[in-house]
């Protein structure tokens, strides 16, 4: 059957491509269909052809070199150096063998595509290689390496895996497309371990996959006992964003056999492997290892999919996904599904920003047709208002000048993922602009490796920091005001020094480098510990921020108690969420307005309070389920 | 594992059993089990003994001799008849060598039994065969002795059935009940279909299975395709009461490879029997097969465990049923279902009646325990108040009155179980007092198979009823004024004669000899035709009794115009189902009070009228799940 649908689509490519092409092969691969030719650059030079090619399939197509044209792989790179200006600056050229393709990293990827693509298509002309062109990031990332050896060692198979996905999306409908539903296996009422499971006659599809880190045994992981639930019967898993509770139990599927796909966008693979490794290990410290390992982190890489916003992919026989912008964390994708043929369309926000932050663009309200939205509700309780990102920056940057100005250091424990990142941003332009005195910022723990991944990015930051970086040539993430702690050593002549400000993680002071930090400062009254995030109830973070002034805690094995005499300091108005106002605009301003929202992520009455709202200020259909339980969406 | 239970129980059943008690062997027999003896009678006779061990172990005990010690059939025939009175009229005596039982037929069964049991305590004395003792009815019928005979002839079968069952049932819980829910899969917002699964982390249990006789392709059947759904995993299906909507869909079960078991009362068993085996002659004869045939009827027979009102049963690992009267037609049943250890309660109402109608008593309102209930809403709607079963009646007998009087005919097209037998007795009662004149009342179609039934079971009629028939001696449904009409001849001889009543199916002229006895009557202004039911939009009776006036009908191959002379009256009053004021008293005198009420079996605005109102009047949260839905119960 599904052959039969791959010889017509052949059969249509040969009829539409000029007599000259000679089309050698047609694979699926993935969501995407490969042609093979022996003379790709007639293609190539003429774009309308595809373009019009994959409307009428409504496929993505793409082409490349059947191996009988390829340049032997020494002359490529001559060739390739030769075509390419050396301001793109390749770090390294190397071959895929198995799909024809010649991957060129470069500090400036822009310089090796070259205007309207000119002149990477100048090198398949010169030497039949297909370019995949990558960013060698300004800092350098252990992560961004990993997958990429990891995608680079693993070709052959990722290969196999894609035919393999290929064949079961392009299977067509078997039944009638008379409902939709959605399971709710997690993150429904409550903060933590976020899935769904959407499901239509057709296709069943997992929307994240997280952990509650926090949680115990029966509230860590999500309902994946639910009897709807089967890894077999998977046709894909879509990811919102990297943090753990969206993303921290998706090694476990690959762990129990999963071998489907994951869809999100490349920053969110990258992200969500740096967290899921970190848990792993901290796990592994902490004596209480995790249902799976290193092994299936790497395999989840290998079976990734990773997608720009806006573009639309077939995931299975009767679904189609686009990501957009969510503007919670980099990479952080609202999906919309259109389900058949338009019966149904239903986008799942995940965690959203409807704000414009100093990193990221606000969330997307707009889309082709909606239906049913699913929204997170994490400050939906109407007293969830929170200061402006203005004034948040504002008290921000006084408090910081007068712990500099009094001779102190500045400490800000924070997530590595997204919230350190807008800080250094909002640091670095106040800095700059001699708002605040200059002084060392030193970065610890995983933030340095989270910026690195931010950096190989761009293309995913708000337009004001794309301008900065593509135009006016400069980073703000590379400045050199932030210093990468490297050793136990370094912490030590950090709080023994002049003043700073550090930022470190764990961001509630649950474990990590703020806790030493905050060892060594605790009882400094000129220094300033400034909370930036939320402090869950039984955190260190909480305690302190609830004024305790005396902190027992664990030096060497014994209990050493800590007088609190540094300034504490809480300025909300950092969030990546939405708070309650931004939450109730962005369903007004939604186009077009859906007939019923979902209400997820958020504790009970929080849900609860916005799904009330919502259904009294706008007369939409709302609905609250609980973990396990299913609501028909069509 | 399992094995090991029952060697546990064995040693327990040995311990506890006087040491001459010799136990041959002990086996699970579905949910019950059996310990096979050389010396029954020594704990038949001590029938503490017993009640005290199946109390401790939780289980249902049934005694049976071991081979060795039964008597020869022949001459265990002759003792039985020399214990047996001569007044218990035993029809038939047979054996089940499989079980060790002796069936025995009788007219009387009640004088087989003895006071306390003495006189077949006597039997298995005697002759070693355990006696089950079947009532012989005194309307003869066909269906309970088909029932009976594929139970006698397949008992080999019956009982590996079991055995595999209790097997399955007594396997112990696997995980912790943290969760039950319910999916809809048929009958929510809607009449019709109905069909339920509750699931627990340990097993999976099916409520109902009907289905849509006036449905469409995509409205007739329940959702089977539901993802949580699959037969392979199915522990037991509970079926409320005979009506197809809530039982024809059974043997496509079958059909398509269940092998587990059906619970439910014994005469909800026979009369599905009869409506099943009807629905599939219509469908044939209307060349519209069902997906499935007799053989699929019968091989439900054949799984079928049926229990007495109040008797407590394991069905799975972890739940355990109680049925309980409902009071909407014979045998029909509320089921109580207790899960895990008491982690959690729920009754599913099924079609309830909470009224004492002349044939039935009303639905139990009082359960142990109860946390979530499942009701009907049929009558939902704030304008569903109907006359009260006495002004009912009266209108009626005003009507056939007059009608007699002025020398016309009655025709009252009628559903063939529970309301024919019910319309019976008020007849009977009205005549036998002289309050309508003394003509003969014909009872057309199925009704005499159904009524048969109902006199096979007088145990489950009203105790008005049973008083009647046991205590005096007089069985209205054996009246004298009934007489089953067997041909066409004598229903041309009927309509041709003296003024009478005629009972005929269908209930809504959708087919049937009501049809055929309204072409007959329609232009006779001296007869009356009587609605007792509801006729649903675009059924024949549904026209006339908006008063059309002219109505075309096909007579043999042509259509003819038939004038409606006849008198048409509508009598309101005599439902099966409660009504609005009867569901809202039922939820208040629910006892104890339920934490949730689940609406289903209903208009969709009658189901979310009734939900709104019960949670107004007594605070109770309601849900109103569409199909396809789940819906946590705990």
């Amino acid at each position: 059957m599904t052959s039969e649908i791959l010889e017509e689509i052949k059969k249509t490519i040969v009829q539409r491509l000029p007599e000259r092409v000679q089309v050698a092969k047609v694979e699926f691969e993935g969501p995407e269909v490969v042609i093979y030719t022996k003379n790709p650059e007639i293609i190539t030079e003429n774009g309308d052809l595809i373009r019009n090619l994959a409307k009428d399939l409504r496929k993505r197509i793409i082409i490349r070199s059947d191996k009988s044209v390829l340049l032997d792989p020494e002359k490529t790179i001559d060739k390739i150096h030769e075509i390419v200006p050396e301001e793109a600056k390749i770090t390294n050229i190397y071959f895929d063998e198995v799909t024809g393709e010649v991957v060129i990293e470069a500090k400036k990827p822009g310089l090796v595509i070259g205007k309207y693509g000119v002149t990477s298509r100048e090198v398949v002309k010169n030497t039949g290689w297909a370019p995949k062109i990558l960013r060698t990031p300004p800092i350098s990332s252990e992560i961004i390496e990993r997958v990429r050896n990891t995608l680079k060692h693993n070709s052959k198979e990722r290969k196999k895996i894609l035919q393999d996905l290929g064949t079961r999306i392009h299977q067509g409908s078997k039944y009638e497309n008379e409902w939709a539903r959605l399971t709710s296996m997690g993150g429904f009422r409550e903060v933590g371990r976020s899935c769904m499971l959407l499901q239509t006659p057709n296709s069943r599809v997992l929307l994240d996959c997280g952990v509650n880190v926090a949680g115990d045994e029966k509230s860590a992981y999500p309902f994946l006992n639910v009897p709807e639930f089967s890894l077999a019967d998977l046709d894909a898993v879509v990811i919102s964003h990297a943090h753990l509770d969206h993303t921290g139990f998706l090694p476990y599927l690959y762990h129990y056999g999963y071998e489907g796909p994951i869809y999100c966008t490349a920053p969110t693979r990258d992200l969500m492997t740096l967290l899921q490794l970190d848990h792993i290990d901290i796990a592994h410290r902490e004596d209480d290892p995790l249902p799976f390992n290193i092994k299936h982190v790497q395999k989840s890489i290998k079976h990734t999919i990773t997608l720009d916003y806006g573009e639309v992919t077939d995931i299975s026989p009767d679904i189609r996904l686009t990501l957009h912008n969510a503007g919670h964390i980099l990479g952080s994708a609202m999906s919309h599904m259109h389900i058949g043929d338009g019966q149904h369309n239903m986008v799942y926000t995940g965690d959203f920003k409807y704000e414009r932050s100093r990193l990221l663009e606000p969330a997307t309200a707009r889309f082709p047709r909606v239906e049913t939205v699913v929204m997170e509700s994490t400050y939906g309780g109407h007293e969830d208002v929170q200061p402006s990102r203005n004034n948040a920056e504002k008290q921000m940057m006084k408090t910081i000048y007068k712990t500099l100005k009094r001779g102190g250091k500045v400490l800000i424990p924070v997530f590595a993922v997204g919230r350190a990142q807008e800080l250094m941003i909002v640091l670095e332009e106040y800095m700059r602009h001699g708002m605040i005195e200059e002084v060392p910022i030193y970065i610890d723990g995983m933030i340095w490796e989270a910026t690195a991944i931010h950096t190989a990015r761009p293309e995913y930051l708000s337009k004001d920091l794309r301008d900065q970086i593509f135009h006016m040539g400069r980073n703000p993430f590379i400045s050199e005001s932030f210093h990468k702690v490297q050793n136990v050593n370094e912490r030590k002549d950090i709080v023994e020094g002049e003043p700073c400000i550090i930022l470190s993680t764990s961001g509630m002071l649950t474990g990590g480098n703020s806790v030493e930090y905050f060892k060594w400062l605790s009882e400094d009254e000129k220094s300033t510990l400034i909370f930036v995030g939320y402090q869950s109830e039984g955190s260190l973070g909480r305690r302190i921020q609830k004024g305790w002034k005396e902190i027992p805690l664990k030096e060497e094995g014994k209990t050493k108690l800590y007088n609190v005499k540094m300034e504490i300091k809480t300025i909300e108005g950092f969030s990546g969420h939405s708070n309650r106002r931004q939450l109730m605009e962005y369903v007004k301003k939604l186009s077009p307005r859906p007939e019923k929202v979902i209400m997820c992520h958020g504790d009970a009455y929080k849900t609860l309070d916005l799904a009330s709202s919502v259904h009294r200020s706008y007369k939409i259909e709302t609905k609250t389920p609980l973990n396990l339980e299913s609501t028909r969406i069509q």
